[in-house]
C-alpha cells in the first residue's frame, strides 16, 4: 500500500524543510527514546488537484476498459450458452444432417446434378479446340457459348423445380457449384478470347516488321516451363482450374514449390472440427430461436420482432464469422495446399473496413476479382461510368444471391436481392457521413443486424407457404 | 472497386515491357479502331501469397474487432433491455422507494440517528478543548475517546436491534454514516494529538537553544491564513470536516479558489438523473433476476444456479459502476464544490489496475488515504512487517463490509467478511501468476461475477429467515 503518487513526496520534503526552521535538526528532538507516533508528511495529506474522470485532469488511459469489454462478452455468451442447454437440452443431431441431403435414400438429385456438370466442362474445352483451329468463327463461338452459360444457369432450376426429393440444402449445394461453374467458365471463355486476340494483333504486328519470329524463345528458361496459348487447351488445365480455389482463369497459375504436410493437416483438422462445430450450433442455437421467432410475426408483435431479431442476431453472426474461416481459411487453404496453388489471398483485412465498399472488396477476393477482371473493367472500358458499373456489378452480385436462396427455397420475395441492392445506398451514407471508427462500427452493424432480417424474412414466409399457417 | 495492392501494379508494368518486345509501341497496334477488351494485368491476376489469418503472413492489424466487442455488447444489452421490459412491464416505482426508508411514517429512527450523531461531533470537540487546556491527562483523554468510538459503533446496532420500525435500507444509511463519523473523528482525534506531541517537541527544544520565539511568525503571510493548532479547535472547523468529502483530518484543507457554477449545476444534474436511473434499474432488472434465483437454489440445482448467477452478474456490475460515477464522482464533487474543498481525488485509473491491490488502493482513495494514515502506516512505524499490516487493514475493511450488512439485515453470515479476506489470497494469485492484460482481466472478473456471489447469499438467507421459505 505505499504511495504511488509522487507529488505527495515533494509535499514532504517542503513540510519537512519548514519543520526544521523551528526544530533545528530531528535529531535534537526531545523524547528521543519512543519514536512520534506521526510522520511529518501525515499532517499534509491533501492537495488541490482534479478528479480523474473532470476534463479538467486531462487524464485519458482507459486501456483497462478493452479488457472489460472482452471480459463482458465472454461471460454474457457463455451465461446464454448455458441458458439455452437447459431449455432444450441436448440438440445436435448429427444423423438429422444426413436427412437435410438426401429425403429418399435412392435418388440424390443434387449429386447427379453435381455430375452431370462434367458435360459442360468438356463442352467448353472442345469448343475452345474448334476456335483455335478456326472451325468455328469467333461469333458463333460466342453464340455457342451463351446457350452453354445460360443452360448452366437454367438446368438447376429446372431440375429444383420438377424433381421432388431433392431437399433445399441439396439444391442450395447444387445451385452453388452451377454458380461457381458459371463464373469459371465465363472466365475461361474470355481469357482464351483475349488470347486469339493478343495472337492476331502480334501477328499482325509481326506481319508488318517482319523481323522476329513468331512464337517467341528469347526468354527460353521462363517459357519453357510456362504454357502459351493454345498449348492450355488440355483436359488437365481445365480441371486444374474447375478444382483450384479461385474464379479467374490463367494460363499459368502461380505455384507453391510443395505440399506442407503440416500445415495441410492443421486445415483438415480445422476443417472437419468447425463443420461439426457449425451444425451444432445452427441445430441447438439457431433453430430454437427461429422457431420462437414464428410467434410474434403473427401477431405483428413489434417489440417482441425487435427482441426476437437481437437475439438470433447474435448466434447469426457468430455462425457467418466461423462459417467465413471454415470456407475462406480452412478449406479454400486445403484444397489450395492438395493442388499447390500458390495464391492463398482469398479474403483481405474486411473487418478493419470503414466503408461499407471497403467491404464487399475485401471479404470474398475470388469473387471481388472475378467482378473486377470480367465485369467493372470490361465495363469502364466501354465508357461506362465507375458509378454505374459499380452499381452494376452489385445488381449482379444481387442477383446470384436472390438465385442461390429462392430457388431452392421454391419462392421468389427479393428479400435477398433488396438486401444486396440496399448496400449501395448504405455506401453511400457510409462513406459520405461516417469516418474511421464510426465507420467500422456502421458496417458492423450492418452485417449483425442486416443478416438476421433477411433470414427471418425468409423462414417466416417459408413456414407460412410450406405449412399453411405458423408454428 | 479500384485494386488497392500496390504489387499487381508493379507486375502490369512487368507485363507490358515484355509484350512491348513483341510489338515495338501500343500505338502501332492493328485493329486500331477498337480497343482490345482486354487488359495485359488481366492475364496475370493470381500471385504467390499467403492468407493473411496464416502466422505466415505476418499480418496482425485487427482494429476493427475492437469496434466489433463495442457493438455486440451494446446490441446484446439493447436486447437484454427489450426482453425484460417484455417481460415484466415497466416496474419502477418512485412510491416505492419511499417506504425502503421509511416504515411508519411517524416514525424516522434512521434520521433520528443521524441527528443524534451531532452529539458525539461536540463531544469530541469539547473533549479535545479541555485536553489542550490539560484539565485531562493524556491517557485519561484517550480513554474518553475510546468510549465514545466505541459508543459510536454500538449505539446504531442496539437502535436497529430494538426500534421495529426501522427499515432495512434506513439501517444501511445510519449505520454509513456512522461508520464515517467513527473514522473521521478517529482522525480528529490522531491529528490533534499529534499536534500536541509535536507542540510539546518544539517547546522543550526552545527550552533548549532559547533562541526562537514559540508561535514562529517568519513566514507571516502564509501562516496568518493558516490556522495553527489550538486554534483549530472551533464548531466551525470540525463541522466543515465533517462535511467534507474526506476521512482525514488536516488543519488547514486546501481550498478552491471559487465555486464554478456551470460546474456545480452539471454536477447536480448527474446526481439527480443517475440516481433516477440507479432506482430504476435496480427495480426494473435486479429484483426480478434475483426473485427469478430463488427456486434454482432452493432446488440446488447447480447449472441453473450458475445461470442465474452470470445473469445476475451483468446487471449488478452495471449497476455498481454507475453508483461508482454517481458517488465517487458527481456526488463527492458536487459537496467539494459547495464546501471549495481542493482536493478532488476521490478515485484514481482502478479500471486499469493489473493486481487486485492495485484496485483496493485506487478505487476508494478517501477510505485509502485513511488506511494509510491512521492504520497502516503506525503499524510499520511499530515494527508491524507489511504483509502483516496489509493483512490487518483488509480485516479492518471486512469488519466493516461486514457490519454494513449484517446488523441492517439482523443476521450474521460473514460472507461480507469472507469476500473481503478472499481478496488476500486472490491477490497473492492474480501478483504471482498474472501479469499485464491478463491480471486486468482477472481483477475485472472477480469484480464481475465476485459481487453477485455474495449478493445473492445474502438475499438467500434472508428470504430463509424472512419468509420461512423461498419464493
Amino acid at each position: 500500500m505505499a504511495e504511488q503518487n509522487p507529488l505527495p513526496v515533494r509535499r514532504k520534503k517542503a513540510t519537512r524543510v519548514q519543520s526544521v526552521s523551528h526544530s533545528p535538526s530531528e535529531k535534537e528532538q526531545p523524547g528521543g527514546n519512543e519514536k512520534p507516533r506521526w510522520g511529518e508528511s501525515d499532517f499534509r495529506c491533501h492537495r488541490v488537484q482534479e478528479s480523474l474522470l473532470s476534463s479538467a485532469s486531462g487524464f485519458s488511459n482507459y486501456r483497462g476498459i478493452l479488457n472489460w469489454c472482452v471480459v463482458m462478452l465472454v461471460l454474457s455468451n457463455a451465461r446464454l450458452f448455458l441458458e439455452n442447454l437447459i431449455k432444450y437440452g441436448i440438440l445436435v443431431d448429427p444423423i438429422q444432417v444426413v436427412s437435410l441431403f438426401v429425403q429418399d435414400p435412392y435418388s440424390w438429385p443434387a449429386l447427379c446434378l453435381v455430375l452431370v456438370s462434367n458435360v459442360f466442362i468438356v463442352c467448353a474445352l472442345h469448343l475452345e479446340r474448334r476456335l483455335v483451329l478456326g472451325q468455328f468463327s469467333e461469333q458463333v463461338g460466342q453464340l455457342l457459348y451463351m446457350f452453354l452459360l445460360f443452360t448452366i444457369l437454367c438446368l438447376p432450376v429446372l431440375v429444383v423445380f420438377t424433381v421432388v426429393s431433392i431437399t433445399p440444402v441439396g439444391a442450395v449445394f447444387a445451385l452453388g457449384v452451377y454458380t461457381i461453374l458459371f463464373l469459371k467458365l465465363y472466365s475461361y471463355m474470355e481469357v482464351n478470347h483475349w488470347c486469339r486476340e493478343r495472337r492476331l494483333a502480334q501477328t499482325q504486328a509481326l506481319g508488318r516488321s517482319q523481323s522476329v519470329p513468331l512464337i517467341p524463345k528469347a526468354n527460353g528458361e521462363v517459357s519453357r516451363k510456362e504454357v502459351s496459348y493454345p498449348g492450355n487447351l488440355t483436359h488437365r488445365d481445365i480441371y486444374y482450374f474447375m478444382l483450384a480455389p479461385t474464379l479467374c482463369y490463367e494460363l499459368n497459375f502461380p505455384r507453391s514449390p510443395r505440399i506442407r504436410k503440416r500445415f495441410l493437416l492443421r486445415r483438415l483438422v480445422e476443417m472437419l472440427f468447425i463443420m461439426q462445430l457449425l451444425v451444432g450450433l445452427i441445430q441447438q442455437w439457431m433453430v430454437p430461436t427461429i422457431q420462437n421467432s414464428m410467434k410474434p410475426f403473427r401477431d405483428m408483435d413489434y417489440s417482441r420482432i425487435i427482441e426476437r431479431l437481437l437475439k438470433l442476431a447474435v448466434p447469426n453472426h457468430l455462425i457467418w464469422l466461423i462459417f467465413f474461416y471454415w470456407f475462406f481459411h480452412s478449406s479454400m487453404n486445403f484444397v489450395a495446399e492438395i493442388m499447390r496453388f500458390g495464391d492463398r489471398e482469398f479474403y483481405r483485412d474486411w473487418w478493419n473496413s470503414e466503408t461499407v465498399t471497403y467491404f464487399w472488396q475485401n471479404w470474398n477476393i475470388p469473387v471481388h476479382r472475378w467482378c473486377l477482371r470480367h465485369f467493372y473493367k470490361p465495363m469502364l472500358r466501354r465508357g461506362v461510368s465507375r458509378w454505374a458499373a459499380q452499381a452494376a456489378v452489385f445488381l449482379a452480385s444481387a442477383f446470384f444471391h436472390e438465385y442461390l436462396v429462392s430457388v431452392p427455397l421454391k419462392m421468389f420475395r427479393l428479400w435477398a436481392f433488396m438486401g444486396m441492392m440496399s448496400q449501395i445506398p448504405l455506401a453511400w451514407f457510409v462513406g459520405r457521413f461516417l469516418r474511421g471508427n464510426y465507420g467500422n462500427a456502421a458496417v458492423w452493424i450492418s452485417l449483425i443486424i442486416g443478416q438476421p432480417i433477411a433470414v427471418l424474412m425468409y423462414v417466416h414466409d417459408y413456414y407460412i407457404l410450406n405449412h399453411g399457417k405458423l408454428l
